[in-house]
């Protein structure tokens, strides 16, 4: 069953960007090491080490690192179909833990499998060393540019 | 329509310690900044303070911080009515965002809605000083006690 | 914690419509046997009688019933709050199965957990004979009058 | 990213048995006209027919009819994999509506990304006239053999 969804236009500036600065330099996406690997229309790749500082003293990674990595990436997968300027905001997302998680590699890959110009609904792949682990589903708001809080 | 459920027993032990070393010091909560703030029979209620790391540059917090929140308190909870040694797995939640955060205290509030000797369902309700910016609802599985993993 | 939302302006009309022709008489809802039962701000509660025809050869009711349940009256319980005109439309919902079902009647109690005048998020209890067997949490958006479409 | 899930053996027969009498003739599924009209591994693809009884005076249909048949799939494509006697119970799932349904016919395709002995995660892409209308993703819990309920 084909069901390639009609998205609007591919932004190639955006998507340079994420590949140019594919590291996150700042905040929770720092402090994961989210990496961004690969972007095509209407799909985007992130990667994490599972840093051992993640990993709980159970032996598991904390499954807050995986609904935080979803959530990034479902977020930024919509930039790549997005006037500049535009913002997405995450409504509500789910998600499935399939496997805990202890060492190697998470890779979250994002599908927008509905998108217009206002909302787009994801579908997001998680695997670790090529195991799956996580799925989830979610919906994203897409907002006009607006002014940026003044500083100070 | 009271829907309180029955719950296996409550473990005080582990509610004092949730208390008695209410700040995490490790790993994804402790960069969160996550705090113990209430334990109740099926209750829990977790803070943390809007930090600036956390805010992104369009001047909200990381949706990601709030999902992890969610994920820590959903199973965090559980630990309240299981036996020493068992362990909380979240297995799946969806969460709905509400509302912008972007400074002052979160506080997330998990409530178990059912829990048998082998799994929870669990209601979570996040507010931003006193304002809903989060509803959830998951599924922890509860695991009997395993030998933890040698290290080194 | 105290989390009752601000609602748009409650819909006196649409509440005596609901209670005056509370049982549904035509589509799914008539073959479902839905009655409203309660309506006030931001809640409204329906039920259904668990008939046998619902019911599954392993003795349980169709889990479709409660699905199609919990989104009827996601959407219904927003009309309370909605000029007349507009109409809901359900966009997403998660719902988690708490006890099998096999006799007796279902209730379904939606409440509005947040509203603004184009979108809600909305939580449901569902027991059967006053115990949990189902909890849903879902997102409606709220659309300006249309005209029907021509028939024929 | 490849993510095919390893899966427990298929069983032919119950494949054989959902081909043989595609037509479910009770309850429900028997309302809504359900009709299974494939099977592999990992995979089946139900459809009902839009009838007229289905769609709301908006012109739409009636949003339950969607998730009940999500439910309906999500469980029925666990079966394929599992041994005679075993049932499967939905525990949870989540669905986004894509568009509007009006006419024609409605097929749901679920695939399951991870099962076990006990439990499977399964997705499910829901077309209108091959037009995404539909996407869930949901938890079935496998459960042994049991003594039907005595009748009468």
């Amino acid at each position: 069953m084909d069901i390639s969804p009609r998205l609007p236009p591919f932004n190639e500036n955006v998507a340079k960007r994420y590949i140019d600065a594919a590291v996150q330099t700042s905040g929770l996406p720092e402090f994961l090491g989210i990496r961004t690997t690969f972007v095509e229309p209407g799909r985007m790749r992130v990667q994490i080490p599972v840093d051992p500082k993640l990993v709980t003293r159970i032996g598991n990674m904390h499954g807050g690192v995986l609904s935080a990595l979803c959530d990034h990436v479902l977020g930024s997968v919509c930039y790549l179909h997005m006037p500049d300027g535009y913002w997405a905001a995450t409504t509500e997302f789910k998600l499935n833990l399939l496997a805990p998680v202890s060492s190697g590699t998470v890779t979250a890959e994002a599908t927008i499998i509905a998108m217009t110009r206002t909302t787009a609904v994801v579908r997001i792949d998680v695997t670790n060393d090529g195991r799956p682990c996580c799925a989830a589903q979610g919906t994203v708001l897409i907002l006009p540019p607006r002014q940026p809080k003044p500083t100070g």
